[in-house]
């Protein structure tokens, strides 16, 4: 799918919701229907074909010519205060209704849009592009496939040289295992890569310290690669020998927890009930609330995006919807394991597992 | 000044503005108010003393632990829609009138915080907490100047080891600053890079590419460290050998519109009079057009806060603050020379430079 085929499904919800055109504030949504990359601009895209009215991005002077580059099919203007101007634009442009994005708009945004959209209706269209966001298309699957493989590599390389050893920092393996992704083509990491050792790989979202690993360690890590804006995410937990029966013993669980969650990952399937499929063997074993997070979350142009899976969440799974699958067990001030991959749900119901480190319990 | 002294000033703040308690949705005035890191969270800060009345932080499961260490004087909540239950809280407290972040909630975020507001009186207070970050207390400025201390010598380090030389790629020079800054205690680069070289360095704002440095190049680098939260911002520009008359020229144009800049950061001076100061030089030069962007802005939690240094700002500069001055002369497929210190605004009308790397042209 090109670029111009996204804004064409766009502008087919447009027309369902009867709304004459849409001001896209969310950068991100920016850069999915236009390839734009800069920190300041919008878009109006209209629904009537782009041969009569080409999307109009409005941006500031430092980006006069990156724009230019990178959209080069649309019409550029040059406006620091880009959403009010291009509400301004609309109404001069006879929008009757125009959609915007609630959810990114704040208050006093909105006031400026409201100002300068006169008579026109703004609508509230919150999740509209996210929408269209959630099923990849072939150039997405393959940019998310080349963070992951950075990922894959960069941690296979870490291992093979030791990185992973008694002695060592858990910055310091953050340090490495970061710089071993860009060696592997990332253009960084996609968030805050989280190294957790012995007791604070109990702690869910823990950010690397000099604690020093140590013999008998778990060893979580919960990483990505950012490569053209597409953000992988995986996280593996290891074992610094000797590994102790309770180890073993959670490590199983969230391997058989994760297994399932995996085999779940099938279109039209309720989101909540892929969530349970994992969470009931972690329940069963007597560890519910060991277990106090999501299953997971769409990943691509954001680290977090639609469709969350979680126990409350609506909706169903859609087939090329890229997802994680992540549980974990968290014994606090002891340990915990999460294992987590990247996949891009298929078809036929078998998902395509981005992220291949190996899943077997390793004890370095 | 602790933290708490902080919650006190902003309740100085309210009483005058007549509000009962403020919502705080901005994750960075929360970090400033609290201390608290994650990236979930709200707080509700009544207009009462605190012995009567402690501040609430609500944040999410995944930091329970986090929370309650990095701020132990605060009532924790854990609750994942954080706004909308304070609101509700204030509600059940008996607030009357309840500042909000209209600058930050959404038009979505704010449909929720009303719901559950019932009768109380929503009062737009943008900016609020922004005002107080604006003056930096001294555990600030020495957050700060860790952080310009780490860029200084990172770029030290990276040309005394001839890291800006021919053949070198733009993405090859980042990577390398990016890593030395860890070396010399950042946190991490506290902003995306710029590395400009040549024809590239014409472009205000670039990312690095696999652009090779030639001699005759202007190399630009636009970069900063962070540090427990502060972020530096420094930029200089160099010349690989040999360097052309021009280049000369546009040079000594921008260092003395920066030195210009810089003797202008006096208390009590209109702000635009400070970008004017600096602007005026490179105008009268008869490159105005070619000075594309403002003169500075603060710096501080964020990479960019109040105030903002350009033609059109409103209100005068504070003792206290930190702020950068960043002039710059582009010519477009020639190169471009900006020139950027971080300081801090002193009382007598002196400023402490933070950002001490040499400013006179180098010519390696």
């Amino acid at each position: 799918m090109t670029i111009s085929q996204r804004r064409a499904r766009l502008r087919d919800r447009l027309a369902a919701a009867d709304l004459d055109a849409m001001l896209v504030s969310n950068l991100v949504n920016v850069r999915y229907l236009t390839g734009f990359t800069g920190s300041n601009a919008a878009l109006l895209v209209r629904v009537d074909g782009e041969d009569a009215q080409p999307p109009v991005l409005a941006t500031d002077g430092r980006y006069r010519t990156q724009a230019a580059q990178q959209v080069p099919d649309a019409e550029i203007v040059i406006e620091r205060a880009c959403g009010p101007h291009l509400a301004g634009r609309a109404a001069a442009d006879g929008v009757r209704r125009l959609g915007f994005e609630s959810h990114v708009v704040t208050v006093d945004g909105y006031a400026a849009l409201a100002k300068a959209a006169g008579d026109v209706e703004l609508v509230a269209a919150a999740g509209t592009v996210e929408a269209l966001r959630e099923v990849k298309d072939a150039g997405e699957v393959a940019l998310l496939r080349l963070a992951c493989e950075a990922a894959d590599a960069a941690l296979a390389d870490l291992v093979e040289r030791g990185g992973l050893r008694p002695g060592r920092t858990e910055k310091e393996v953050c340090r490495e295992l970061e710089s071993l992704m860009l060696d592997h083509g990332a253009d960084g990491p996609s968030f805050e890569t989280i190294v957790a050792a012995g007791p604070n790989s109990a702690i869910p979202h823990h950010r690397p310290t000099d604690a020093v690993l140590a013999a008998g360690d778990f060893v979580k890590i919960d990483f990505g690669a950012l490569v053209s804006g597409y953000h992988s995410d995986m996280t593996r937990t290891f074992v610094l020998s000797p590994a102790a029966q309770w180890q073993h013993d959670v490590y199983d669980l969230v391997a058989t927890a994760q297994r399932a969650g995996r085999k779940a990952l099938v279109p039209g399937v309720p989101l909540r009930d892929v969530d349970a499929a994992s969470r009931d063997v972690i329940a069963e074993a007597g560890y519910a609330d060991n277990f106090n997070h999501g299953l997971g979350h769409g990943v691509g142009l954001q680290i977090h995006e639609a469709p969350g899976i979680g126990a409350a969440s609506a909706g169903t799974l859609l087939a090329g919807s890229a997802v994680t699958v992540e549980p974990g067990v968290y014994l606090p001030d002891r340990g915990g394991v999460r294992i987590e991959d990247t996949l891009v749900v298929g078809e036929s119901g078998t998902p395509d597992l981005l992220t291949r480190f190996p899943k077997e319990l390793a004890i370095l």
